[in-house]
């Protein structure tokens, strides 16, 4: 989508430091960081949410959660908090599915 | 895992309200609920934590995102928050990995 600013990044049409990429994964350090860490984690194909996800996505899903896991690892963080926000009213405010990878201070519970 | 709280809950050895099942996963309510709706998802599958999940849990972690978003989309919520704590420091306090379900009310940010 043209004008998607996750799409874009996750393409290369915005120039954006990624922290990671593959063919079908791009992550890059939130702008509003809430926590020392804090990277976004995102598909390269446009899902607007959760909720937009197929099931052909699942594959896909999956792998996300486990370069959430590949990227703590690398960074030499065990304890993270991985959130994904779905609509408006729970706080997406970018309309491309994102997971939030938050680490290195204390969290509170419940989360928000 | 026979001292697995999550796994005997999963396995049937421990009688809960299971609000969705399959062969591979299950859901369930959170007995300390932070938010109207807050729903525990689990694979059936003793996976510790997304650190100890391996590649070949992919689909398996996809499935999971999948099927928050069917429980949410079954009981009408068009907004909800999904989290994910990885190890105690970020507020795990199973180690049989979980996914928070949280709807139904205001959430702030950041996520704890």
């Amino acid at each position: 989508m043209e004008n998607c600013i996750f799409c874009n990044i996750a393409s290369g049409r915005t120039q954006a430091r990624l922290i990671y990429q593959d063919e079908d994964i791009a992550a890059f350090k939130d702008l509003n960081p809430q926590a020392p860490t804090h990277i976004l984690i995102i598909p390269v194909k446009h899902i607007a949410s959760l909720s937009e996800a197929a099931e052909e996505d699942a594959l896909l899903l999956g792998k996300i959660q486990l370069t959430a896991a590949k990227i703590a690892k690398e960074l030499g963080i065990k304890d993270f908090r991985l959130v994904a926000n779905n609509g408006k009213g729970a706080g997406q405010s970018v309309m491309h599915l994102h997971y939030h990878l938050m680490a290195g201070r204390r969290f509170l519970w419940p989360a928000g």
